[in-house]
């Protein structure tokens, strides 16, 4: 795989909450130059990303309901429709833990249906998984399918744990193969990065883009 | 001080992410016992919280644009408006802290305006001091003021740092006597909550309510 292949798996993650306009500009153009999928940014630089990303193939992503996830269904919803309006074309949205995890599944599948049906984008939902058991990450998976989501998505990069070559099986073996999955938290190598694709990941967000995308001729 | 006077002081932190129903219903049944000033929960949690604690003097608070700040105006206001339909009087705010680290004082003002005038509730607006220089501390304060909201915070509990003595002085030197402030962040013992409290404090954020209560009589 070259530096180019390699791009086209990279959400590049510009989410650190102080990163000022200057970052975000220059975080936006190294991900113009290296052509990479995605840049994932917090709402508040949407508009200014889509401007420096303007008439390129690198797609402007934003996070929902992030990273606890713990935001109600109509504020996700409200969050996804002004960030789409204003530039944002794949939206990583964060399931409700909480509901998960008290057994409420009918509530879980309805935030993310209704963040689907909100604007027309790409939604990877992330399970954080960090906090799930096997199972709950399964049964998530399947409800993130069943909602008519794109892709799942493992982790925020903002809790404990980030993903793992063993998550990315659990999950394709509990989605069909029309869903794609997103690695993210953590992804400090090329090796792993391989890894992670060759395990069936479509996308892998990562913040450290050069120093992986170094290590590639 | 005994408990009934310090609790007096505590917002009751309830924000981990993966809380299931359960155990925020016996945190505001804890709060309810102590009658502490408040519980601080996650939006999704509000309604229920309201439930478990009517009828009592515990207020329901709530987390908006939360943890990073980086959030639209427009998403934090919807978020705001809902929260306080659902039952939550007191909004803890984080500001856009990339504007500010980029000079950008009058977005930082307006956005955090916006949310004041939402809803009729109690704002306190978090600067997370982690992040800043102490210019940035003292700008960000006099900001909060001339905002309109009721009280500066230091911080999420969700990044690098939290509270410090010498941040709630800085702050406190940097606005009105009629502003309050709200210490939190890796608050952890009672003889540090007490520093908090007598250095102008008249809220401190802590989830280990029960380990620092049970130090006093």
């Amino acid at each position: 795989m070259n530096r180019l292949e390699f791009a086209g798996y990279v959400d590049h993650s510009l989410l650190k909450p102080n990163l000022t306009t200057e970052q975000i500009v220059s975080g936006c153009e190294y991900a113009r130059e290296i052509q990479c999928a995605s840049v994932c940014v917090n709402p508040v630089s949407v508009a200014l990303s889509r401007d420096v990303l303007q008439g390129t193939k690198v797609a402007v992503g934003t996070v929902i309901g992030f990273p606890s996830g713990a935001h109600t269904t109509y504020a996700k919803v409200k969050e996804a429709e002004d960030a789409y309006r204003l530039g944002a074309v794949e939206l990583d949205m964060v399931i409700n833990i909480g509901a998960l995890k008290s057994g409420k599944y009918a509530e879980v599948r309805k935030d993310v249906e209704s963040v689907v049906r909100a604007t027309p984008g790409i939604v990877k939902v992330i399970l954080e998984t960090c906090f799930l058991t096997d199972e709950e990450k399964i049964i998530g998976s399947k409800i993130v399918e069943e909602a008519g989501a794109h892709y799942v998505k493992t982790s925020t990069g903002f809790a404990a744990g980030g993903a793992t070559l063993e998550d990315i099986e659990l999950i394709r073996r509990s989605v069909s193969d029309r869903m794609k999955i997103k690695a993210a938290g953590g992804i400090a190598g090329l090796d792993f990065s391989l890894k992670l694709i060759e395990a069936g990941c479509s996308r892998i967000g990562i913040s450290r883009t050069a120093d992986i995308i170094s290590c590639l001729k």
